[in-house]
């Protein structure tokens, strides 16, 4: 790497490709200290139209339409890759042989081995290797985190969390990849993923998981006269259907290797919740809720306040937090921010690990990744053995 | 029973007893359709001066200490039973015996095989036996209930739950009775039984449970110098430690034989939550949310609001509610209600199905709690199965 | 007074009357302190059918239909009116004239003439003569309460509260009782009383009132074909219309004797909202709000917290608040309760204090229910004279 | 201008620049329509590394220290102006004479007069002359305005709103600019301006404002040690105290031109609200609440809903409110955004409107930043006059 400034790519120019497009724009505005410059360089897609307008409205200076052209490219430090997972193993290892350093979307990729071989190719290069998991880079989830330990949490004894989705909701809407692929690949993969990651961010590694149940409860959809792009119902459909493939809803309980206990509720059939992932942590010393709704916010409880005066706090992120101070122009508490900005402060983190920066917390390494999926095929394993309890490996 | 009025009488004359007392004293007041007379007639109390105390605050005519005295009075036609529940079946089974109209506290009993016998002793009495699951008598939650089948929920898709209290939170409150007895007996038994039979409430019978994990966080608690009253963790403690025997976290999926899927967790360590019930009930045509926090209320969402103004409403519960018009004096929208008022419904629904009456819905039945202790075991044997599923007889 | 007992009796059996009813029956049942024993006597109303059924559900001995029944009755001591408060002065006099407690709800008269007659009535009787603002019983209120002075709130700043209700929202609601009389008699009246009641409750008094404006948005509505009752818009219309002739909305600013501000927004006309009261007070040294819809709850804010884990807190009313502990039967935190319980707490209140207890806050006075009436005159004098500022007498 | 793309500057490299800075930088790359192209020319600052680390920070080709230069640069078509207000008039007056399209922050002058002017110097130029009423540009409140005339809320009847900061509630924060000057260029200045814009937003003209209260509750604050900054209490006072000049809070009624009432409640020393802005909007049809906590949603009631599941819906701001669908890369409902996000929006408003576009709502015009001023002068003689009522010229 050139260590005067950072050349960045994007690998994917669909929805979550432009957040990775807008945070590079965006991460080298924040804070005063000394990042490199960030050169925006190119934009790939195989879908030229959708390259060359990402890179006219993000300001990069090339749209391309194989990722080759990025892998070789030496203006080009750090990439992205923002494309169907089964094109994962390939694009990263290509990427790592060429000295990129690679922000991989989640899930790493359709099988753990395909992870492994991942997780392998980044060994011994030197490079920063990481996986998109965007929440974490939720300020409100780092003021939760930074009261772990000697915080005011003490050690997790439980984690509750669920992510609801209603895109499913809709009997109607249409087939389209999503509904098609074995039992894991469904709800679970697509939005329970990131729900794992979380509690693996409060409690470290999951030990076991039991009792998963994987249920398909919209068992046929229509096929859609056009093609369905997204979340999209606006289809037309024909009176044609075809069998829903992968789970509705996932559900589990988890042990952790702590000792902490988890519960896990995830759906896409949830109706009326278009984005809802909340949660709490319960610890020896206190408790924390979040709630995307509030997503500037967090509930805290400990037993610091006299009985009268006490109760469940909403503790706004300020510049005590986290990402706050100095980062976003109107930095003061409760000005708020959503969830594009986490493609901004992740894209910050990246830029910072590879200049050997730390303000912001790391990026989860692709052998977070890896765990992710494995604790996945253990749940697939759960739901198989009639609910029993599987070790994570 | 003397069908121009009924003469009632509670045994157990702690914190729920005095709800039942003060529930029959206040239920005759509710709406102006023709329940017989009340007749507020006996509390008995092991501990007399308890029992007398009790009888003069909420104006019944006698004390005992001893409810064989309730079984054989008289004036005697329906009786609250609200003592710990190894002592259940015996008095129930006295009480049928003797031909009074019987409302059991849960759980019903610490064994199925003592429940089994409550039943069979109800059988063919004509005879109201009931369990009294007082949290179906939330206004709120009955509001939610009328949504099922033809209403705007729909079939039940995904039940999620949870009831997390702090009773257990702080590790120096000393050991009790709570605290002793198998895995399954704590938390469980305490609070998830009410989750339990919420989710059959909306669900119907549960199939099968798994993933079960009943996890003992606080492992040891001081032996306290005096008697531990209640919940109260103000009692004087010693040096000396015991340690706790059962769970202070319960959680378990299952599904239904609708073939809904159930999401459960139960704690009595959550830190700053004295009383959080909450649940989620999605549905083919909506979903509905309830908290105890806001116990006149409950969340809705269907698909039949334009995108521009819709949302999940916040209904609040009002007279097109069942319980709310004519009920409680000031019957208006948002007057609002706390779970005392729970007990008043739950005896008058008592009261009326003893008249043969049917305004308000019908007590669950000695059967349906026995269901529900079922269901408890099989949790337990889950949990001893390494969460493997385990088929409710 | 006997003061072995007090035999309590209502005059008018309408929806507050029966709240009254219902409070006298259960306010003897909370606590264990030393209360007499108290006698539910007589209910009276002029419609006698109400009257004697109201006395056959809450179980008072006596129906009349003659408020001098009452006053004349010797094994009366305590009574409440109920009644359209045209009637209220006569009946006070009446009843302080014949040695009677009296608890009158508000606004205690149509005129400031009337209640300083009143006042003056009751003065040197040596009786308890108290104006029923209900609201003051609110435990969430009260803890709010406790935070005055020394407590967290430190000197209040400003307060700034809202009562919105919906009962006139419908232009197509008849019109009734409730839409006649001068300008004052509307929303200021019959909801603004209560909350410039509880701006004196946190501020002492108002010492001027300024920029009032009273509203009638709806100017006219149908003529009823039968009569409408209560705020029922249930009723068939006639295609004549009558005049508004009050205001639907009551908004003003106020200055408060010790030096703080006030900030008022009242209307019947608020789509949506059933009963919506709500208030912040501000202090030096914190914040406290209140929300009708969470009754059980306040919300507190003070500079005692660090940053990263301070914020609003939501304070649940325990066994730490007024009113809560050995009160209702259930009275752990969180269990809740509703306006109904506010009147079994005044009952109580208003009955200690005639048995020279003080366990709980003594009512509101008659000159206190005065002074309110002064504050409602200074409002109107302030709309018919451009805003400007009136001083309260 | 040059019709193929818009030289962009900011005058002020604050933090509210660096809001306008960022804006620009961001608001190209939102929507696919054929916004011209935009270029990041320069800023300004009279203390030269404040504009040269902006510049830096968000990529604008030069850094200067007078104004002068901007208006005089032939490569900038388009000016911020984000100084201290009493500077506004030179600089814009300045802009417009050089043909610059101007957005200029708000409150726009020190007096009306001042104001006056720059509304005459815009006449006739052709330029966009804009103030900069950032909360215009909430995607919810948007949302709610689409919902007056045809739409759900009707003729609005009542506005009700607040606008609460706490940055002056520590007494011992220090004095500084904020705390000088007349009565009106306090609280009422910094935020009032705020919400009265919102209430025209909704209502249209103020007509005549009245009991207006200017209340300084915190007489008196420290003299720092050394030079205050932005709201910041942590700099090191002396024993030396000054006068506080100027309004903590400031509250007032308004009557609308359109019939409509308006409460108003305002202050800067309100604990534990870091910024909380929030309002009622009620109409004939409906009604709309806003609460800045909560920045993605709006609450919305209507009588479109059966009684038994309706209520106040919480909207959450997605496609089909403007602003979201093909904005910010994630444009899912739900994904949220804070109000950084409403400078980035209300630069693209400014650019497409100086393009001739209309996707975005129009800037309010210096007319409107005027009508604004005249509003507060009217609440000052108001306080002057005893809350006499003030007719707004």
């Amino acid at each position: 790497m050139a260590s005067e400034s950072i050349g960045v790519a994007v690998i994917g120019a669909g929805m979550a490709g432009r957040a990775h497009l807008g945070g590079y724009r965006t991460a080298s505005t924040l804070y005063d200290a000394g990042l490199p410059e960030v050169r925006l360089v190119a934009v790939a897609d195989t879908h030229e139209p959708f390259a060359r307008e990402a890179a006219r409205r993000y300001g990069y200076r090339r749209a391309e339409t194989d990722w080759r052209a990025i892998a070789e490219a030496d203006d080009v430090d750090a990439v992205s890759v923002v494309v169907a997972n089964p094109l994962h193993r390939e694009i990263v290892e290509g990427l790592l042989a060429a000295g990129k350093h690679v922000l991989c979307e989640k899930p790493l990729a359709p099988t753990v081995a395909d992870a492994e071989a991942m997780v392998k190719a980044a060994e011994g290069t030197g490079l920063v290797a990481a996986t998109g998991f965007t929440l974490r880079r939720s300020p409100a989830i780092n003021g939760i985190r930074q009261q772990l330990g000697d915080g005011g949490l003490g050690r997790v004894q439980h984690f509750n969390g669920h992510y609801w989705c209603d895109y499913g909701h809709n009997p109607g809407a249409p087939i389209s990849w999503r509904y098609r692929g074995p039992l894991g690949s469904g709800a679970l993969s697509d939005i329970g993923s990131h729900l794992v990651d979380l509690g693996e961010y409060f409690c470290g590694p999951v030990e076991s998981v039991r009792g998963a149940v994987l249920s398909t409860q919209v068992r046929e959809r229509p096929v859609p006269l056009g093609t369905a792009v997204g979340h999209s119902a606006d289809v037309r459909v024909s009176e044609e259907r075809e069998a829903v493939e992968n789970e509705d809803i996932a559900t589990f309980t988890a042990t952790f290797a702590s000792g902490a206990v988890g519960t896990f509720s995830v759906s896409r059939i949830a109706c009326g919740l278009a984005n809802s992932l909340g949660f709490e942590v319960f610890g020896e010393g206190g408790a924390a809720t979040f709630d995307m709704a509030r997503p500037a916010e967090f509930g805290f409880a400990d037993s610091s306040l006299p009985a009268a005066t006490g109760g469940y706090r909403q503790v706004v992120v300020g510049p005590q937090h986290p990402y706050v101070a100095g980062g976003l122009p109107m930095d003061f508490p409760s000005v708020g921010h959503g969830q594009n900005d986490f493609f901004t402060w992740q894209a910050r983190a990246f830029l910072e690990q590879i200049a050997g920066l730390d303000r912001l917390p790391h990026c989860a390494s692709l052998a977070e990744g890896l765990h992710n999926l494995r604790v996945l095929d253990a749940i697939v394993a759960s739901a198989s053995a009639d609910g029993q309890a599987v070790t994570v490996q």
